[in-house]
Formats: structure tokens, sequence, C-alpha cells
């Protein structure tokens, strides 16, 4: 289809009647009364238990498996390894990653599966399997896996970007380069620079829910797969091309899902569970446990950086400067160019260059993470305002918004940016109460502004107009964040119907036209669109029934307020027909009435935010408590003003659980030490305040209703506003994440010590 | 959408690619390994087992239900009885049929269900329910239930259609009349005239698969109902109006079907299992046992029939009468109407009259059954027809020519036929080498012609272009005779690619538009239309897209062999691009391409057949064997001549059941006496021939391959052909089925004796 005219329709967006409107969530009572069926909950007649054996060491060549022993017990029905899986040139890192080939790469990488009749001859066969390792040294730290005498993972990594090309492969899988300006000439203008190091920690995304699924293969290749994914057509794509059959010989449908924040759009053990099946020509199901998702599935990166501002005097950023080294695990793809392109997003600068590494090392594959690799950077970058504001004795709001982006501005990374607003969200921020309001002893108040892109990319959506008046709508994208309600929102409003005629269902892959992923923030702007569109497509089908009835040209119908009315020379001349009325009668008119949308959506509109947080150190354990924290992002347009608060609130939770206690912690042998909830120290309900949100709404012109995405960006600046909070609070710059009381501590101590 | 042009395209038609190959089907693979998902197959976390309480009497007022003791029995999380639904306008004897009210009106029907944690349970349960009856005296044979003095079911009952209304109430629902001219003056150019009544048993379709669902209704009223059924939209329209919710509310999910042959085209369980879910607050699985099938789903009527009919010495049928009386179970919808209008069908007749009596007995409401109505009707008219060729020394099949319907003529129900194929039958079936075999002794030959209507309806289809150049169709029409290896035929064609690029499913009713239920032979022609006309669709987009990357207008691009081609000034100008090529860069070139329709379908093309059959009669047993079996049919044109084949096969089969063995056989005491495969005696495999089959194609004129429904009409003839067959093997008439042993031995006894 053709892409859609986007137009933002300001005439329509003064009288919303629907759109803006909370109404409770479709999914909420099956969530919370226990029938929305997640992943782990299908069951297929006669399905096989499979479980994964997996490497405990963190790199070593894999000599050979016998699984012979394994394959003669009573009870298994198939054992896959490397054997099982041609190579693959489209997906070559990601077969590696879910079934190691030559060496395992990480603690926790697969090597072989079965599949058994229970959970206790599964168990009892991976334990017959034998592996032999020839263990190699390992790499786990970023900086570490840099230096030339480093363990290399890959022979077949050389160094992309540099100059000349390396002669030796590497664990650093390409250097980009953004900017623009001298930066060098920049420095030269500032009056003051500062520059520093900092260094975040490999965080998971922490989704209550396992990664699972349920993959049966027929006979004759036709195949289906249940899993919780955020993007069950690219699950399709990758697990066909992994099996080599058509697309169109599996479907996959997409489970109700328990969180994804990113770490659900690639694939773990689907392949896995599908060639499991093919084997044994019974249905598999593969659930992970806990140690297996930390282990084994995509935790964000862990980096370390340099970052060197210049200001001068009165405020102006002469010049920017920062180096960004990502490592994403065992396989190339860390987020370091998308946190060099963030992280000076926020500002409007004549001279910024960044640069990225991508790096490998023996830990677990990353996978995104919200905003995947912007947090890290932006903690950086904005670490280094706030120190530079009070150099200068500047309010910091006041340095970022004399410095800030805005329409017409050339962005760090290369595009001017159109209608956005940042400019917005730091007004917003300086006039909030909470900026002004009193701190306490031992406590600080941060501040910082944070970016995201949001993406676009390929939608589909169906739109089904029911014999009683109710609507249908298919959408392929999951719904992670309460999308079927802005669906039905945006649906109800376009068709001038009330919201609750509407419902909105996630197809599966062979119900609809392929859709990328839910991730990006895509899915209110682009499943919106098409949508909207949809919606628009079934409109003009109902004007054209409504002149068949009144026998009039369908020109000369008008919709509006959900109703077919006669306009031009024949306005008055028939009682308008609601669309139920419409509807009941299709089958007579020319049979069922729907409409379709089909497009590559371009990116859902930049999005800024601001948050303000207060936080208290406790200088004698060195804990830190969030007294206060309030989000102010520019939204666009809020569909369903509770979603988006929520989802500024989640970015907010999970930004505080990275600047403040998670990390993924190894042992000096390459493991994995805190592999559980126990261990691994999310926050929980009673370690936050009440997360206050303020909705900034500038609308994006890309879109009719001015949506832009607003899943992402909440979680950029909470690692630098709680960062320069607790560096107020604490008295000493913190420069590496998470602030964990000893690490606070230590800083504080350190700083005593050299005070003395 | 608009209605489609739909004309039949002859030079397309006679440079088929695709159409008329024999690939393997598609769920064969599944059907035989066990994969296949049936009814029962689905499994939801927490399900309840649902049994269903059924009247022991055929005809009783319930004066109450006492359910206490069942709901307080541990384990029962519901029961259901007439209390929990409210009335219905719009199906109240749909709603009376699934759940008692005032009173039962035949043993087997629903009472109170429960729902409980285990089978056991559930089955204690059903005990502890305690029914008042008041026992009502009852009536199963449709000319007594007729008699003034037969109990009635329905106080609410008063005869449609004749003159002056009836002042009393009965258990004749409605009298009908068709036909044309003056069969007065018709019977009075006669030089003969035979005059004769028959009767023919209720039969049930016999499908394998029990009727079986789960139904899961949540706090919010979101329901998902997975049933076994050939029209999952029917159901979802039919289930959302018994529990009055919204249809959008309401996600119906149609199983593989294990049979269903008109059967499965109304709810029995349904509503109950929804009905216990919603109390019970958990999914419920019921699946009925044989018994129950056989007592409380929908057998075919049983009927009485008088036929008339007289012919010049030359073989000119000069008047046709019959009189249709059908007894359709417990509620008003036996095919009567279908029966009077089918029996004269396949001639031209310039005086014809019949008439229906759609009447009520104390037995289950009948479902259709495979041309519902017309093999009893065509039985009787067959057999006069028959009779009257050996009164004038004829041959039957050129009595049959002779008076043989064909375009152009009025047909005896009202419309003028388009073009027909009985005459090219009718040839075919005299030119057969079967026609003229010799016969052995006790063997006699029968031959009969059938018609069958073919119905079109509202129909959706969406196709989608996977990027792989695959392509995945949506159809809402479960498949129930290989339809989804037409609907990939006939995109192939369309699209000019093989078919095993092609993949089609049957899509829920949340991601489709309305589409009517697998029935009157429609879904080769109408989803198959819906079909052609989304590939047609989705051609137009790929030559755009073709267009857009030769820089070219889109008119300049045509579609051939499944490559767009630069046309007109530009023929030649670029390299064709492949539908792969063209679905690689989709993304890029404007997103995802597919294709949609929506219509309501003309009917599918009358069709019309000619069996012979030899039969042997032992006559010391009256036992009756099908010797050979030649079906011949017009086919329009055959999508997959396999499945065409196994259509006239398998209404051949069933046939053969019908006139020699089953019936539903009723005590005096008004209950089923065999209600079991072991003493419902349906013909086995090695019961029959191997039944030939030739297929003749006159094309539909109404679809562009010339298709016509082909699913029907095979079960038409049969009832007569092996009657006149028995007949001219025994020696005597046969006027009743079905044609047991004992029956056909009476038959050649009173003719002994007669004799004498």
């Amino acid at each position: 289809m053709e892409s859609p005219s986007a137009k933002f329709d300001a005439e329509k967006a003064s009288s919303f009647k629907v759109v803006g409107t909370r109404p409770a969530r479709p999914d909420g009572m099956d969530k919370v009364t226990g029938r929305a069926r997640f992943g782990a909950d299908m069951v297929m007649p006669g399905q096989l238990v499979g479980l994964i054996l997996r490497s405990p060491h963190p790199h070593a060549v894999i000599k050979s498996i016998d699984s012979s022993a394994a394959e003669a017990l009573s009870g298994v029905k198939a054992v896959v390894t490397r054997d099982d899986f041609a190579p693959n040139d489209d997906h070559a890192d990601v077969l590696y990653n879910i079934m190691a080939r030559e060496k395992a790469l990480y603690e926790g990488h697969a090597v072989a599966a079965v599949a058994a009749t229970s959970r206790a001859i599964a168990r009892k066969a991976l334990k017959l399997i034998k592996v032999d390792y020839d263990i190699l040294p390992h790499v786990t730290d970023v900086d570490e896996a840099m230096s030339p005498d480093a363990p290399v993972l890959h022979d077949s990594i050389i160094t992309k970007g540099v100059s000349p090309t390396p002669t030796k492969p590497s664990n650093v899988v390409a250097r980009s380069e953004f900017g623009h300006g001298d930066i060098d000439a920049g420095f030269a203008q500032a009056d003051e620079i500062i520059e520093r190091s900092f260094k975040t920690a490999a965080t998971h995304q922490g989704y209550i829910e396992p990664h699972a699924c349920v993959a049966n293969v027929g006979a004759d290749g036709m195949s289906e797969l249940w899993c919780c994914t955020q993007g069950h057509f690219h699950v399709r794509q990758v697990c066909a091309s992994l099996l080599g059959i058509d697309v169109s010989r599996l479907r996959v449908t997409a489970s109700e899902i328990g969180g994804g924040f990113g770490g659900k759009t690639t694939v773990f053990i689907e392949p896995v569970a599908l060639a499991l099946s093919r084997k044994a020509g019974r249905p598999v199901k593969i659930a992970m446990t806990r140690d297996e998702v930390f282990k084994a599935s995509g935790p964000t990166a862990s980096s370390s950086m340099n970052v060197k501002i210049g200001v001068t005097k009165d405020g102006r950023i002469t010049a920017g400067y920062g180096e960004f080294r990502y490592q994403g695990g065992a396989f190339a793809g860390a987020p370091a160019d998308f946190g060099a392109m963030s992280a000076f997003a926020c500002y409007a600068l004549d001279n910024v260059k960044t640069e990225a590494y991508d790096v490998v090392t023996n830990r677990p594959k990353g996978a995104a993470y919200r905003a995947p690799g912007a947090p890290m950077s932006v903690y950086a970058v904005e670490s280094v305002i706030d120190e530079l504001a009070a150099r200068i004795g500047m309010d910091p709001i006041d340095l970022r918004l004399k410095n800030a982006a805005k329409e017409g501005a050339r962005s760090s990374y290369g595009p001017k940016f159109g209608s956005c607003g940042l400019v917005e969200t730091l007004e917003a921020a300086k006039a909030h109460p909470h900026y002004s309001a009193p701190l306490g002893p031992n406590q600080g108040r941060g501040v910082a502004s944070g970016f995201w892109f949001n993406f676009g990319g390929e939608t589909c959506s169906n739109l089904n107009i029911n014999a009683d008046g109710t609507v249908t709508i298919a959408v392929g994208t999951p719904d992670i964040g309460g999308s079927r309600a802005s669906m039905c929102i945006m649906a109800a409003e376009e068709l001038g119907i009330p919201y609750d005629r509407v419902r909105a269902i996630v197809a599966d892959t062979s119900a609809l036209g392929y859709n990328d992923t839910t991730e990006g923030s895509r899915v209110t702007f682009s499943s919106g669109m098409a949508v909207i569109k949809a919606s628009q497509q079934a409109i003009t089908e109902m004007c054209k029934r409504a002149a068949l009835m009144w026998d009039i040209p369908a020109e000369a119908v008008t919709w509006e307020d959900g109703y077919a009315k006669p306009s031009g020379p024949n306005a008055g001349d028939f009682e308008p027909l609601s669309l139920a009325e419409i509807a009941a009668t299709a089958g007579k008119t020319g049979g069922p009435i729907a409409g379709h949308h089909e497009y590559n959506a371009d990116g859902a509109g930049v999005s800024f935010g601001t948050h303000i947080v207060d936080t208290e150190v406790d200088p004698e354990t060195g804990k830190v408590d969030i007294i206060r924290y309030t989000v102010i992002q520019d939204a666009g347009k809020a569909i369903h003003p509770d979603y988006v608060e929520g989802q500024f609130q989640g970015g907010a939770a999970q930004g505080i659980g990275w600047a403040l206690n998670e990390e993924y912690i190894y042992g000096d042998d390459g493991k994995l030490q805190n592999a559980g909830f126990l261990d691994y120290r999310m926050p929980v309900a009673s370690d936050l305040p009440m997360i206050d949100t303020v909705i900034v709404e500038v609308p994006n012109p890309g879109h009719p209703y001015g949506v832009r995405g607003v899943g992402e960006t909440g979680i950029v600046p909470p690692l630098a506003a709680i960062a320069n909070g607790v560096s107020a609070a604490a008295g000493v710059r913190m420069t590496e994440l998470p602030m964990s009381p000893p690490r606070v501590l230590k800083a504080i101590d350190t700083a005593k010590i050299a005070a003395e």
C-alpha cells in the first residue's frame, strides 16, 4: 500500500473524544486473574520437555560431544547439538549463540539439548551427554578485552572502521565515529573543560517471565511455534532461516508477554525447540529457568567511557567529545553506535565528536534493553554537564536550556531535528515544585535530560466491522505496553464510536502481513497509524454502502461522529446511518466491511525527557535512597495517558535499579556470581517512591494525532540524574555504576582521605 | 469491497499451470501422524471438565431442577441450567435446544451441565442433580406427528402456509409449495402415470470426531472458544447472542475438524461451555460421547413422501407432483423446502408442483446433512422415473436425457438455469463401460441423477506476500474437504508461482472479516474467488512496486507468469522482476505487500450428477452388496481433482449407507435404540467397492476459473440409484429406506406371495 499522508491534523486534535481518555486496560483482568496465557502456558497433545545443556566454562573449545548415552535413555525422543544446524550465512551469530559450534564462548552457552517425555528424564539425559572441552583463557571486562594481549574470541573479527585495517583478529568488532565541526577549535574557545572516565555494569531487563515456547514441526515440515516474544514475525524469519524452511511454513503465535524491555526481540530457545520437535516428531516445550535467563539470554552491554566537554563562562558548550566502549557479550552488536549517537543528542553543538567501540567478551550475547546504549553514554555526558554547571555557577537546567536541541538544529548524529520538545521538558522541570523544594541533610538533587530516536518500520493492520457494529482490529505487534488499548482508542476516535465497541488482538504470523518487532517505541506510532488508515478505508467503504442504500453518489456522503451523512446537494435528504446500521446490512450491500493498511513507517518522532531526582545517602553505609522522583517527557500526544505515565515510571524504575544496585558480577573464573533475583538486586516496590510524571505534548508533525514513541526515553536520564543527585548528596562525583553501598562508601572514604 | 467481476475467463482456463494438478494435501501429514489438533485437543491451564445432564424422557415437562447437592460437591465449580440463559428472540430454538426450558423435547435433550475439576466429580455431580419431570406422550414418526390427535410439542406452532390459518397448535411448522404450469392438465396428457409413496429413515452424518470445545470467559467478559465447527463466525454470532455479549468480545478458533458433513454448522455444547466458564471463572472443556452425538446432535430428517409422474409413450414427462413430509426433530427447520425444490430439479417440465411439510417430533433437532433434504425427494422422484422408463420400454438414461434440465430451462423451483451439465453427465454415463457391462444372477443395475443448488455467501480473504517470496493466505472457512489445497492452487495459478510456495490457514474470528459457514458446497467457489481477487490486488501492488523500482508509470507494468514486466513503450527496457525479487525489497518500496477481498458471493453454480450402481441381492437373506459404483458429476472446473473425486466418492459412500443400512431406530418408549457405531450400521471399507469417478467440466460462467460447488451433489443420486438397482435385482420396487436385509427379504417374500 502507498505510504499514507501522515500530517498532524491540528483541527482533529483539538476535539478528541476518545484519545486522551483512560479506559481500563484490555489485558488487565486477564493478568490479575491469572487467565492470561504466557509462553509456558501452551500445552500441545503429546508434547515433550526440552532442556538445554550449557557450557560451565566461559571460553573453551568443544572438541567433541557424545550424546549416545542420552539418546539411548528410555523416554528421550531427540538430542540436538551443533551438528543438527546447517551453517547459516544470514544469521551466523544467532545460530552460534543458540547452539555453540567450535567453541563455547560464555558460561551458559548452549551446547546440546534434549527432548524427553518428562523433566526428570530430560535432566538425566543432560547428565549423560559427554562434552570434551579444551578450556581457554577468558575475558569479561570491556577494557581488558580491548587490550592487545587479551584472549581473542573470534578469529574472524578484524576491527572495522579503523585505518589501517588491522592484520590480526581482536575482540574489537568495529569503531564508528559521529559528529561535526572541529572539536579542537571548540575546546580552544572553552573557558572550562572537564574530562572524565565512567564505567557502567551490564544489567538485565529483569522481565518477570522467563523465555518459554512450544514448537511443533510436522512430518511435512509444516511448523508452528508459540512463544513469548516482542516480535513473532522476526522470530518466524530467523527460525525459518535456521531450520532451512520457507517462512510460509512456520506459523508463529505470540503469547501474552510477561515483560520484554528489548530482551525478547531475538531468539534463544525457539530454534532449539523447533529442531528438537523436528527430530522427535512431537511438540516440544522449552521454558528457561531464572538461572538460564541470567546466563543465557541477552542483558545489556557494560561500558567504559571518556567524555570531555568545554563551556564558556556564560554557559555555551563549545565542544563535546566522547569515546564509548561497549561490550555486548560473545558476539558483535553491542549498542555502542546508539550510545555514541545519543550521547550529545540533547544539545545543539557546533563541534561534537563521538567514537564508539563494539567489543566482544566471554559473556552472554547482549540483547536490546530499552533505548539500547543511550542510558550509559547519556550518564557520562550529563554527569560532566552537571559538573560544568557547578563549575561555572549556572543552574544545570539553565545550562541545558542554553544549549538545548530544537527544531532546525543539526543533531550530533547527523540529521536536523524537526519539531521536538526538549526545551518544553526543561522549562516544565524548572517550573515544577519538585525543582525548588527544600532538601534535607545528606540529600542531593540531580537533574538530567535524555533522548531517544523512536523507530518506525514495517507495519500492517486489518480492521473488521462486525455485524453488530463492534469492531475487531488485528495488529502484528505484540502488546508489551498497552498497545491494544491505544489501538482501540485510535480506531474508536477515527470511526466515531465508543472505545468499548472495539477490540484489538495480536494476530499470528499467518493471518497478517509482516510486522517489525515491538521495539524502538514504534508501536503506538506505527501500528496506530496503520489502524487509523485502516479505519479511514473502512469509513470510505461505509460511505459507499450508505450511498448505495440512499442511491446517491458515494462522493455525496461524509462520515461524521460515527455516522454516514448525505452532504452537498443531498444534505438532509436522508437520516444519517450509524456504523452499526451500515454494519447490520453489510451482507446485502456487498459483503463484510473491512479496512487494511500495510506500510513502512518513518521514525516515530524523536523524544526528549528531563528527570529530577532527590537522593539521600547514608554516609555510614553508602546506601542510597530515592526520596522523590519526577519524570517530564514529551509524548507528542498521549493516546492513553495511564500507559504513557506507566512507561515514564517504568523507565525511571529500571533506571533507578541500574543506577544503584543492578550489575552482572563475574568472578575471576569468568562465571556469573549472581544469576538470581536474590543476588541480582532489582528495586522492589518498597525501594521506590511514587514516581511523579508530567506529560509534555509537542505534537509529532509526522502522525495525524501527533503521537511520538514514549517507551524508551524514560530510561535514558535516570542513571545521570541519580548520579548527579548522589554526587551532590555524597559530595563526591560518582563515575561508576551501580552506585551500590560499598562503592558509594568507598568513594566517600576516598574523597575524605584526599581531602585530609 | 465491491463485488468482483467474476466472469469465466476461458482464455486463462485454456492454459492452467497449477489448477487441475494433484499436490499432496496440506493437512494430510498432520492427520495421518496424529498431529492435527481437533476439538478435544486444546488444553488451557486450569481447565475444568464439563458434562451435560440429559433428559431420559422423549417428552416431559421439567417441573423443577434442584442442583444444590451438585453445587455443594467439592470440586464442582459451576452448574448451569435453563435459569442461566436469558430468553433470546434471535435464537430462541437454538437456546431451547442447547438447554431445555419448560419441557424436555427428546431423549438426550440437555437439562443441566456441570463443570468440575475431574470427570469423576463431574459425573457424580450429574447424578446429584434432581430433575422433577412430568412425563408426556411422545411422537417420533413424521406421519403420526401430523395426525390431529398427536401429542403436540409446541403450543406456539400454528402451521404456516395453509389457508385458512389453523386455530390450534400442531406439529406441522409450515407447508410450502413450488412449481409452475398446470399439473392436472399435464397428467391428462400422459400415457402412463405412476404414483407411489416412499419413506426414508433419519440418518446421522457419522463424522468420526464427536463435538468438542474449550471455552474461556474472562472476568471482564472477554471470551475465547476453541471448537470443531464448519463455521466459527456463525458460532461466534450465535454464542455471543446467547451470552448477551458483543461479538467482538468472543474470539472463536476453529480446530481441525474430523468430519462435519453439515452436522457441525450449528451449536450444541459451545454456549453451554461458555456459560459454565463464565460462572466458574475458569476454562471449561466439553467433549461429547458417541452416545451424546447420536442422541443430542443433529441427524438429518426422516421423510414420508408421495410422488406422481406422468409420461407420454415417447418419454416426455407431462407432469410431476410430489408431497414431501420431513420431520426435523423437536424444532422447526426440517429441510422439506430444499427437498421439494430439488425433487424435480433435474427436469425441464411444463407442469410441476411440489409441496413440503416441515414437521416436529420428539427427536433431536436435525442439522444439515450434505445437500440437506435432496437425497430423499430425489430418491422418490428417480424411483418413479425408473419405473416409468421400464413401463414405456425406454432406456432410463434416454428418458432422463429427453427431459433433462439445461441452460435456459425454467427450474422446478423457480429460476431459469444458466449453463449447467446434466446432459453431459447423462451422456457420459451412457457412454461409460459400466453402463453396458454384463450383470450376473441376482444383480441389478440402477441409475439416477441428482441436483444441488450450491451456495455463495459472505466471504473474506487476506493474502500476504512474505519477504522470501512465499505467500500466506488466510481464509475464514474451515477446511472440511481440502479447501486449503484448493486455495493454494488458485493463488499459485493467479500469481504465477509454484503451489508449494503458498500456504493457506483458517484464521480465527478476530483476524478476518465475517465468513459464512463452510456449507452448501460454497467454499472452493466463494473463498476461492476471494483468494483470486486478493491475488489480483497483490499483483496490482507488485506492479506498482516494480514501476517504482524502474521509475516508470504503474500502468506500464504487466504481470505475467509470476513476473512484473515493463510493457508498452517500456517493453524490454528492464529485466522482469519475479514475485520473490519484489517481495525481498518490499520494505524499501513501501512496506509489506498484501491483497484483501471481502464480498457476498452469488451461488456457486448449480451442479448435477448421474450415478450408476450394480447391486447384488441375496434372495435368502435380503443382504445387498454394492458390486460396482460410478459417479459422474459436473464440477465446473476441478481445481484439485483428487479432492473432487474424494467428494464424489464420499457422497456415494454416505449414500450407500443411507440406502442400505443406516437408520435411527426408536422404540415405542420414544428412545433411540442404536446410539452407537456397533448398532448404527455405517458402511466400512470392506462393505464398499472402489467407487469410480468421472469429472465432467462444464464451466460455471460466474467464476473466473469455472468452479462449481462439488461437495453435496454426490449424495443426492445414491438412494435412488441403489433403490433402482436393488429393485431390479430383487424384482420388487423398494419404497422404504434403508433397504436393510429384513426389509428387502420382506419385500421379496411379499412379492412372492402376491405373485402366487
